[in-house]
């Protein structure tokens, strides 16, 4: 089981701004910290913008910021929406779906209520939970 | 959150071989089925051999079969195996990890449990209770 590339960046740029001295930052200043593709951030803050995750504020002075408090910000649903089309299976695909076996299979239920066990866990995380670790990063710089 | 190909196809194999007329086919026969590459199916049936999940028999009247009755094969501990190395998210890679906050991150530990969960739910089920799928799928053909 992986997370997507887009939901790992989700999450670190809500980590990142949960902990940034004035509560904003750059996209250029997220992806120069991780070292992680700017163009691809701007899809995620695309994104989170649009949920209601991220205020994105243009212009001179402008940037990023958490649009609710982070304890406010649940894990599990960030996840539901960042993972949103990529499916466990090809089971779970219902147009396009090759497998012999569609409709027919039990595979399906079971991996849906093991899912299920797994958003649950993560809907008792809020942003508050997963935060400090880039102030600590930033504070202890990495051995390069 | 998304299963390699290899689980998938691991899956599709045991599945097939439960309900097998005489209780083995070959690789070929289990790649025709479900249309998809018999390369990757050797690869597959190579690990579950190795595991002992099942039996590959070489030459004439040779084939695939199981090992164990389908009771006795865990979907929880056969997808451990599969997924194997694929990892949740780069927070998990113990080595080349190039996150900045790795081992300063409260984010692995709740993935870490999320997934424990996942898996939890899977060792509830064994091969018998994902049977018959494809025997009902050679019964009534697909409609293409």
């Amino acid at each position: 089981m992986r997370l997507t590339t887009f939901t790992d960046y989700s999450l670190r740029v809500l980590m990142y701004l949960a902990d940034a001295p004035v509560g904003r930052a750059t996209i250029a200043e997220v992806a120069g910290f991780y070292a992680i593709s700017e163009a691809h951030l701007v899809k995620v803050v695309h994104l989170l913008g649009r949920e209601g995750i991220l205020r994105n504020t243009r212009g001179r002075g402008g940037g990023i910021e958490l649009a609710r408090a982070p304890r406010a910000i649940s894990i599990g649903r960030t996840v539901r929406l960042t993972e949103g089309l990529d499916l466990p299976a090809e089971c779970f695909a219902r147009e396009r779906n090759t497998c012999k076996l569609a409709g027919r299979c039990r595979l399906e239920r079971a991996l849906g209520k093991a899912l299920g066990k797994f958003y649950e866990v993560l809907d008792g995380y809020t942003l508050q939970d997963l935060r400090r670790a880039t102030a600590r990063a930033a504070a202890q710089p990495s051995e390069e």
